[in-house]
């Protein structure tokens, strides 16, 4: 009987679940809301008799869970996550092997991101990777001699605090001029909106139906790419604090591949232009010339493929 | 009988051998001056001389080498050093294991200290570190999970280079604002001098007889005990950049320990007390409580002992 590996993406929106194969290759899988409003155990059990119900349940060798949060992955226990306010010190492993009798593996969000693109964008044919997922944070994980990194205490990869500015942006996490105040999705709202005031320039506005609430990373984009200036600024400035974010990286860690993924790595040429450029300007030629930069094609997917990759191995 | 490797640490102005035995404990050692002006074949021929005659050499079962420049650790090339401007495209590996028959294994000296400071400061006890190098350049070298990590083309750990100030001072890189230009030794003394006469205060002069040139990273440090306000400052200056450096170090690798070694490493308590403070500001808390900074005991044989211990593992 084949061997599968199931994958749970537990966000605070929306609860991806898909079985995959020893190669990531997705044979099942679902998508369920999150009820944020109930316990823990509640959802853990719904998520259980879920599963228990798919086609391939019964080849599923070991589960793995990925989510946003402070997670202790060796205990299994999701500390703290910001999109999940009740969930506190929740024994995910320990839960779930009594209810699954299976094995159970719990990273957080940027890990499993990590492992799913080294599946599903590099069929796991590189050695040494940094994902660096860009959307309302930035994160960042690490595959190092084929294997994922974590760190001394879980926490490796980090690359949204790095400081692009020593006396930039306060940061929530209380560094100044991290990486994240800078190309995280609402610093580039909060900035267009600034920028259509100083220069009288409203374009963004009207292709957000004139409702500052819907303006996002994507309408930026749109703006840019019909020549908008104030779009066109945002996107230059944020790509000077990328570029600079992933020289360190490529100097630091001389990685085969980098992959963007998140919901901003999906932006416009305006972006990623100058970024490139700027990058071979500020890193290493060597380190360069061995590093490539791509943009993940299964932004939506990683995580939960990433879960299930987690669990085997 | 008792198993012991060999390390070379050949710099531009000596050349250190050590024997250690399987702790990397020192057995025996000694130092020759590097005679830059003659042929690369020449000063190898040397060394196999001279270690052939260590009392030791007969339980010597690896070799390792250690060099600054850019080396092919696959090869044992060293394609380039700064320091040795006759050697270029050396096969150190192949002329050494020819001349002697053992096994040779050669890397940069930042990676040599990185594993001198794993075994002699950390007695191999480590998981995580990062080995930070603060002399006339700054580099880096870094163990994780208790494997020398070299990247994919050998240039992993430049964190020299590391941008600490967006538009700052030009670096012989190619960037703007590496750490290297803001704590590397020259650039210490280059801002102390401007600052004595901007201050008009040159205290530091005198320490240093009254002749600029023997204005060092030990003088300055000496100024600053002494209470001299330019001193503290240029250490000020110089530890906040340190300190963004680290903080960017845990924050990404998450190290149980990061070493400091290299002639700046023995700065005045007015460089430290800083670092330290402000680290804690930037960097996340549980990375920073399970990191410890620590100044290497020693330095001068981090390098030779290190090269000893890569050639064992």
């Amino acid at each position: 009987m084949a061997k599968f590996y199931l994958g749970v993406d537990l966000g605070g929106t929306q609860i991806k679940i898909a079985v995959v194969d020893d190669k990531a290759v997705i044979m099942e899988e679902f998508v369920m809301d999150t009820d944020i409003q109930v316990k823990p155990i509640k959802i853990i059990k719904d998520i259980v008799s879920k599963i228990k119900n798919m086609k391939y349940y019964k080849n599923v060798k070991t589960i793995g869970i990925g989510i946003a949060g402070d997670v202790d992955s060796v205990k299994g226990v999701l500390r703290f996550s910001p999109n999940l306010p009740n969930w506190k010190n929740v024994q995910l492993k320990k839960e779930m092997e009594k209810l699954t009798n299976k094995k159970i593996f719990v990273d957080n969000d940027a890990n499993t991101a990590c492992v799913g693109a080294y599946w599903l964008d590099l069929e796991g044919k590189a050695t040494n990777i940094v994902c660096v997922t860009l959307g309302t944070g930035v994160g960042g994980g690490m595959i190092l001699n084929k294997k994922l990194y974590t760190g001394t205490s879980g926490t490796a990869g980090e690359i949204g605090h790095i400081t692009v500015e020593p006396n930039g942006n306060k940061c929530n996490c209380g560094n100044k001029g991290c990486a994240e105040t800078y190309i995280g999705a609402k610093y580039l709202v909060k900035r267009a909106l600034h920028l259509m005031r100083e220069h009288n320039s409203y374009n963004i506005l009207k292709l957000a139906g004139n409702d500052k609430c819907k303006i996002t990373p994507q309408i930026l984009s749109l703006a840019a790419s019909k020549g908008d200036e104030v779009a066109k600024i945002v996107w230059a400035e944020a790509g000077e604090k990328l570029a600079i974010l992933l020289a360190d990286i490529i100097n630091f860690i001389n990685p085969d591949h980098i992959v963007l993924c998140g919901g901003i790595s999906k932006a416009c040429n305006a972006f990623y232009k100058p970024v490139y450029k700027q990058i071979k300007q500020r890193a290493f030629k060597s380190a360069v010339d061995s590093c490539q930069i791509i943009v993940s094609k299964y932004t939506n997917k990683l995580g939960v493929a990433g879960a299930a990759m987690l669990a085997k191995n």
